[in-house]
């Protein structure tokens, strides 16, 4: 018995990799993306009294895990990356069937000739994610009171400081000025997360790392309890998936 | 672009047809279910630590809207049947991927020789419903403060107070007697939100209906602003999705 699903749109997101992903929507709010409806197959009417919810859940597909082999068992960044527990016990993008779903603000629904997007914020998706469904939140359904989670019972606390060289500092700034808006609080938000594997966290050197964000390399170093973000440049190598050490 | 996926499991629930069931989950809290995962695809490790959850989201396919007709608006029973709004703002399930997220409080997980079940209550869901995934739900992420949810804002009230006849009466008592458990409190909660048909709400004449629950038929008439419910009568017909008028 197999069901098939066409997407109904692709997200275009700040995260451009996975490296760097907050690890659940709302965790960064500054993280901006549109989702892009293909309007071919899905017409601006069907988004029609959308605007009178503040918050969405997009049904999505983990296209990166696709083919994957996939096991029974994940090892969760909360506990540490060491200890295992099923997969369904889990929000990890590793499920037999690599469908995720995410709550997300909903800041405008724009309709042109020849686009439907809707603009959302704090959303955790991965900039190409096809999305096969869209639902309003529901409030007085959606919210459960006072839920037992688990281990993820936690809002994940920021862990790093985050500081910028003078170079990245007037980078954000010349960026601002040219009308791009300034990246600073999104850098902020997505470093202090602290988004390296669990086995870099002990690291007692200072390791240096880059992820993608919007159309720029960050470059950014661990000093103790401290990121310092190095510089902005443009993205020049090929994509590339995996957090990668300079 | 196309994606495939195949079912984890399957549910077995008290709503042997559409007509009666609430419409969004934790409407009917008497309303018991079972999920049963393949054991041939997944092995029961995929569920290990789920236990310290207290709800989880249930992503499924609304099997019963497969290959028929979707248009891009639909009528919402909330708004009595007649204002047309896009299928995105609202949770019908007739959308262009059919398929429903529901969050469901767990009663608890069985693991046996032969099969893994996991028991849950206040479902939405329809005997047979295929299960595409199971997820922890996470407060932290998946509580929005105050959302705003447009014509969807209020909590459905109880339209009808709900009466048995004696024979119905006894019928209850009979099947608690005989082990089956005492239906009369998912029949007091699915009949008091009045799942008729919008279009059937001005009635003025008495009208009886019939809907499936568990194992047997019931049969009830609305009088006025009150649902008696005249009997429980062993299901005879094959199955059958519309409301019946007897």
């Amino acid at each position: 018995m197999v069901f098939q699903f066409e997407p109904i749109g692709v997200i275009h997101s700040c995260f451009r990799e996975k490296f760097g992903i907050p690890r659940q929507s709302g965790l960064v709010p500054a993280a901006k993306a549109r989702l892009e409806l293909f309007s071919s197959r899905i017409p601006p009417e069907s988004l029609s009294g959308i605007e009178s919810f503040s918050h969405l859940w997009v049904v999505f597909i983990f296209h990166k895990v696709l083919g994957l082999k996939k096991k029974p068992m994940v090892r969760p960044p909360r506990l540490g990356g060491n200890k295992r527990v099923g997969v369904f016990s889990t929000r990890s993008p590793f499920r037999p069937n690599p469908i995720g779903i995410s709550v997300v603000e909903m800041e405008a629904v724009c309709i042109g000739p020849h686009e439907t997007v809707i603009h959302i914020k704090g959303a955790d998706l991965l900039d190409g994610t096809p999305v096969l469904d869209i639902k309003p939140y529901v409030g007085w359904s959606d919210i459960v009171e006072a839920p037992a989670c688990g281990f993820a019972s936690e809002r994940p606390k920021p862990r790093l400081s985050v500081v910028f060289s003078k170079k990245a500092l007037s980078q954000c700034m010349e960026r601002e000025a040219f009308g791009a808006g300034n990246p600073k609080p999104l850098i902020e938000q997505v470093l202090e997360l602290d988004p390296r594997p669990a086995y870099h966290h002990s690291r007692s050197a200072e390791a240096s790392y880059r992820l993608k964000l919007i159309d720029f390399d960050l470059a950014w170093r661990v000093e103790g309890e401290t990121a310092v973000v190095i510089s902005l440049e443009p993205i020049k190598t090929a994509s590339q998936d995996n957090p990668s050490t300079i």
